[in-house]
């Protein structure tokens, strides 16, 4: 199992309700409708950055949102990127809600060192 | 809950797999040591960042690392980086495998849009 790590800042003009609103509540439902991707996500999660007021973490994030993609290999991955409706529909969909050149793909291992309450 | 997503390079000098061994086998139980730190924290993921050798997601990655690490909420995040045992033991020794320059820091709302086979 591999994991996509997508991080991006928000289209400007958007506020960040109005780009959380769109990623989860128009994007993610395209995602979905699209069967040659859909079939091979293993697992989605959608984080939404958010700036601090004070304390050590305080300031405006660097990314927006970070998504989280599971796939079985990294070949199922650019399979997943490589269909018909996802090159012509699901990817251009991404210009509408974040900034195209602040985009970062990080492909990555995941090793869950400890899981408590979080499901 | 709240989740912190920390990215960063690796200290130069070390291979990914020095990286790796030292983030999972020497900081990891570090952490879960430090009772101020690891009492506070939900869940903890590290994810370990590869080069890609071909294909749309070929090339260097940005980062070597992303952790991942839940609370409670953003006062419990700053309480936990706050004590003793880890302002001089725990942080420190992140200077031991990462470029401390790097380190990107992300205070995030997760939502799991679906989960399948993964735990």
């Amino acid at each position: 199992m591999i994991k996509l790590i997508v991080g991006c800042k928000r289209k400007a003009g958007l506020s960040r309700q109005q780009f959380i609103d769109y990623w989860k509540n128009r994007h993610a439902p395209l995602a979905m409708k699209d069967p040659q991707f859909w079939s091979r996500v293993r697992r989605y999660v959608q984080n939404y950055c958010m700036p601090v007021g004070t304390g050590q973490f305080s300031g405006t994030p660097a990314w927006d949102g970070a998504a989280e993609l599971w796939f079985d290999s990294v070949e199922e991955m650019e399979a997943a990127f490589s269909g018909r409706q996802t090159v012509e529909i699901l990817v251009p969909d991404l210009a509408n809600f974040i900034e195209l050149q602040s985009a970062v793909f990080l492909v990555s291992e995941e090793n869950v060192i400890y899981s408590g309450a979080v499901a």
